[in-house]
């Protein structure tokens, strides 16, 4: 006969089989499973604050369909179908990677109409004439060093706000979890790019661009990953097949073996930048993209350099 | 027969035996001795300005007789010997660690003879009445627990400032090489320490703290080895016996790998750091400590409230 051990949950002080208790290392607190997933519901509600969270307000929702889009938007549902006047709309974007994207969309579609939640299928055929597949061989063709995931980040970046912008959306919530940003913020440090530091963390305040928002920036990709699977959520698990982030996964191993070793390290990490953002400005140098009139770093933007480079300017909606 | 092969130096142009050049990878250049030497002295003067390398300038050089101090102090004599009215005092701090630091302050005091370099040796026990190898004894018998470092550091930093300030010097120099500079800054931007990381870079305005220049900090370790090599440089090599430096080396590991994969990796961290810097401000909350009457962040500071603890106030001069 074996038996069982069991704990008192640190929230509601129920005892449960230790298998149905998740140790959060950094606080050291046992949960149940729906202590878990109350708690981390009311770290994402304190964290888009009273101002997001109100009536009249409609938030974009990008959708993949892995797990960090699909508990962001059924936290956001939760919290803004009990608000009046407040709506979501999940905005997916198809790059055309054969083999890989079409099964993140269905999941999302499945979830959204699971949800009643409206939603916007966008792709960059529509936009700028070619899908990431296509773009990864006329790059090729033309001999160009391109990195499909910074081409592929720009572009998608760009159709997300549009779309938002068309749907008269107040915010477009993205879903980097703690880690991603945590990983940002070290691979600006280590680059020393504070320009980058500085426009990671703040919103442009131009109106060409609808204001980003993070609702997961404070929880941990195991514990995200740990919500949709306590809810049994049907998400999407394969990476993308272009999937190039040698450095960033180099600072991501970094990071875990901190964060192994010093339990809090990447809320460390992100609530000092926080602290330090404070006292960044975003760089006031920003000018209209000649192109696309768009705000820009550069005189042309970086999407539109990459199209003309391709030699996609023609068919290109920016 | 063997055939040694020959590269020519990036500098002079002339060629050498491959094993009598030094390759600096993060700038791709190759270097012989002489010029490498030439350059680093560059560096270094570049790296202290106008400001300090002017006449009537007195520097208080912290020795402990390891490469970097004696690189640093090696190097600022011979620029500061043709300066009229200026000069420097190696100052050495004895915390009385028996076996290591006689060694350390032997080399120091032989360097000073040799180059004519004025010198004052301090010791513990004449600032605060016990040693560091009694402080130890007595914080295990208090059942204490105290990290011999973050001791050390503070009391040796306090009484190389109160020397200096005897001596009338209007800088004190500290061997901090790139990599130590480094580490610090990504320590604190691990830990979050905004506060920290103000203060590591910029000077206190008060007049009871002599302000501190680290004429190394733009140099690699392995490059002030290669100096302190190359001139035969007679340095303490032994590590310190408390060396405690598990979390900062650490850190150090993780930074020597990135160096590893990418060159230049640690001027990165520590140009972006001193880019951050210009957004800083030291904090405005330091008062004046109760007891010593210096610059503190708390009301009593950490040398005060380690002495009080350790039962050591009586003996000591602060």
């Amino acid at each position: 006969m074996t038996t069982i051990s069991k704990s008192k949950c640190g929230k509601c002080g129920n005892a449960f089989n230790d298998d149905k208790l998740y140790f959060q290392k950094h606080s050291g607190v046992k949960f149940c499973e729906e202590c878990f997933i109350k708690d981390t519901k009311r770290k994402i509600r304190k964290n888009l604050g009273k101002d997001i969270l109100k009536n009249h307000i409609t938030i974009a929702v990008g959708i993949s369909g892995g797990k960090d889009s699909l508990v962001m938007a059924y936290v956001l549902n939760e919290f803004f179908k009990q608000i009046p006047n407040s709506k979501i709309i999940g905005i997916m974007v198809n790059e055309g990677i054969e083999g890989f994207r079409n099964d993140g969309i269905e999941k999302g579609i499945k979830f959204c109409e699971k949800f009643g939640i409206e939603y916007h299928i966008a792709t960059f055929s529509e936009y700028i004439g070619a899908n990431l597949d296509e773009i990864v061989n006329i790059a090729k063709e033309k001999n160009m060093t391109m990195n499909p995931c910074s081409f592929c980040g720009v572009i998608r970046r760009k159709i997300l706000n549009r779309v938002a912008i068309e749907k008269k959306c107040d915010y477009l919530a993205i879903g980097h979890n703690l880690d991603d940003i945590s990983q940002a913020v070290m691979m600006n440090y280590i680059e020393g790019d504070i320009k980058k530091l500085a426009i990671l963390g703040k919103s442009s305040n131009s109106d060409k661009f609808v204001k980003r928002i993070k609702p997961l920036s404070k929880i941990p990709e195991n514990e995200v990953k740990l919500f949709a699977d306590i809810l049994k959520m049907d998400y999407h698990k394969a990476p993308c097949p272009y999937s190039c982030l040698s450095y960033r996964s180099e600072v991501s191993d970094i990071i875990d073996m901190l964060e192994e070793k010093h339990a809090g390290t990447m809320y460390s990490i992100v609530a000092g930048y926080e602290r330090l953002l404070e006292h960044l400005e975003v760089p006031g140098d920003i000018t209209l993209c000649e192109k696309c009139g768009e705000p820009s770093a550069l005189k042309i933007c970086k999407v539109c350099s990459f199209l003309k480079d391709l030699g996609l300017e023609k068919n290109s909606k920016f």
